[in-house]
């Protein structure tokens, strides 16, 4: 992502005052989005003072802060003024169907940042500093926010997974979809399958998120509640296949280990857990997003990382899953990982 | 520097991704500076368990910081151990002569954050939210820590600047370092001509570290201080050239030229004033570091800004300065602007 001095090229302290100032950016691009400067810009014309009129702003603040955009690849600035990328036009301008601004709510909200203030003492303890699991302590209302706000991120890999887990399969079947947020993943299963129904299981309060996009969908009377923890709940089976969306990432091994069992009784035979998540390579470092992803789950999560292929089709191969096969998600940093009970 | 998703390729979210991310390579490279990582893997050998061991950590938390260190491009990942890159290697091991690791407690501390968790606010007002006047509120006590940690950054640029204002000039001549700070670009003239004597101008707490660094350098018999505001001290001229170092940049464009005028008032006839300042192009969107500092500006104070070259040139000639130019200072993001009285 960031290669450093190039071999050749004269040796530089460009990185290092670039890290130093990262930062910025995500406070300008959760700045620019809760000012609503992209729909401004979108709109046009794209002059400082029109910008500034239509987001109740200073002149000097919305010139520094689109030159600052501008800098960094998501406007263009042309003849003193400015206009959409083709990043931002499609993913940072609220007129956008592929709109992802709602994202920096999440990903950039204060109570998600406070960790790095303190990544220091995470690193000497090794585990986060939140109060209690952090991020994993029950009921903890960040995933309300979740299931509200990151459901653009999340959507284009919902298709992709279904196709996965369904493989044209048509007809009655029964699906959990553990740690649903936002729901999408089994509404995705409800939608391609009719025959399918389609069980969440999260927090209440979250569910109460999934429910609303269920209905949206059209596909309310295939869907219905478990609400708690996916470690104390009964499961209610056998499904067909399970849903670990965006799950394992949080815990230790044992635990994932645990839960794949608990998971594993509750299918049919041949029925399919399918989890969704950042599968780093085995040297932890590439590809970037997949294996930056662990830093979130230390700063986060008392024992959480990204896991490679590898542990993945141990902890499956511990639970007596078998055929564990991994399918990378395109045009996204996700793979799904599938293992047979 | 991020130009976004190039033509042809095909659309993806990863940038707006990676800039709502980009403030975990801040808090990553503040920690591991803290932590003294980058001595641990300059010593050797490297693994896991080592590091852990010398910066009195966790296992996991080293793991998982060195591996984003490796993705961000300051460390090397090869068979589970780590090692420098050249950048490492030269400006963040505290055994390097050119280690920059000082400059994170400046660039990367909790006060000079705090604007950024408001930053739409700010833009909103179009100033700093910080008490009085943010940065450049007298006797901020920032700037004693400016002047202790940011030397290492700001010593490559003395050498060319000291050239620029000397031209090979020796003999008796008096220099004024307004804004002086850590004190090297007047310690600077000092060592380059041995008959000028300097006076540096610093709030008295900062030119207790100029004074301390003059000492070092053997010139503290030809350096004497001139405690308080650039703005209300008599400069007690006249000088043959007045330095003017990282400080126009704090202030509106009267308040510069303002200044200015005060400072040609203090110059001999012929006398030269030299700026030294992050001067983005016109378009101001370019080149990126000088580019991007406006926003820093904005964030820490009422009205500063990173001036262009036109800017700059307009509020010298209001000042009655004659004859300026431009000097780009090689292999870094500065420009020496000098006028002559």
């Amino acid at each position: 992502m960031h290669p450093g001095n190039s071999a050749g090229a004269p040796l530089s302290p460009g990185l290092v005052f670039e890290m130093l100032q990262a930062h910025q950016r995500t406070a300008a691009l959760k700045a620019a989005i809760d000012l609503d400067v992209f729909r401004a810009v979108g709109e046009g014309p794209g002059d400082v003072a029109s910008i500034a009129r239509h987001c109740s702003a200073s002149e000097r603040g919305i010139r520094i802060l689109c030159d600052f955009l501008t800098i960094y690849g998501v406007l263009v600035k042309e003849d003193g003024r400015y206009r959409h990328t083709a990043t931002s036009a499609a993913f940072l301008d609220p007129r956008s169907p592929s709109s992802l601004a709602s994202i920096a709510q999440f990903l950039a909200n204060p109570a998600m940042h406070e960790p790095y203030d303190r990544l220091a003492e995470i690193v000497r303890m090794g585990r986060t500093i939140l109060p209690g699991d952090g991020t994993v302590e029950p009921d903890n209302p960040i995933w309300v926010q979740f299931a509200e706000t990151m459901a653009p991120m999340m959507a284009p890999m919902a298709a992709p997974l279904g196709a996965v887990v369904l493989e044209g399969h048509t007809g009655p079947m029964r699906v959990l979809d553990i740690a649903a947020g936002h729901g999408l993943f089994g509404i995705e299963i409800a939608k391609q399958n009719p025959g399918a129904h389609v069980t969440g299981l999260d927090w209440a309060p979250v569910l109460r998120v999934a429910l609303e996009n269920a209905r949206k969908a059209g596909v309310q009377d295939r869907y219905d509640m478990l609400p708690g923890s996916a470690f104390e709940v009964d499961f209610r089976g056998p499904y067909d296949a399970v849903l670990l969306t965006n799950f394992l990432h949080h815990f230790d091994e044992p635990t994932c280990v645990g839960l794949l069992k608990k998971v594993h009784a509750a299918l049919k035979p041949g029925g399919r857990a399918a989890t969704l998540e950042f599968v780093p390579n085995e040297d932890r470092v590439s590809p970037p997003m997949p294996a930056a992803f662990s830093l979130t789950m230390l700063a986060s999560t008392p024992a959480g990382d990204a896991y490679t292929l590898r542990e993945l089709t141990a902890m499956y191969n511990e639970a007596r899953f078998e055929n564990i096969t991994a399918h990378p998600v395109p045009m996204s940093p996700h793979t799904v990982v599938m293992g047979r009970a």
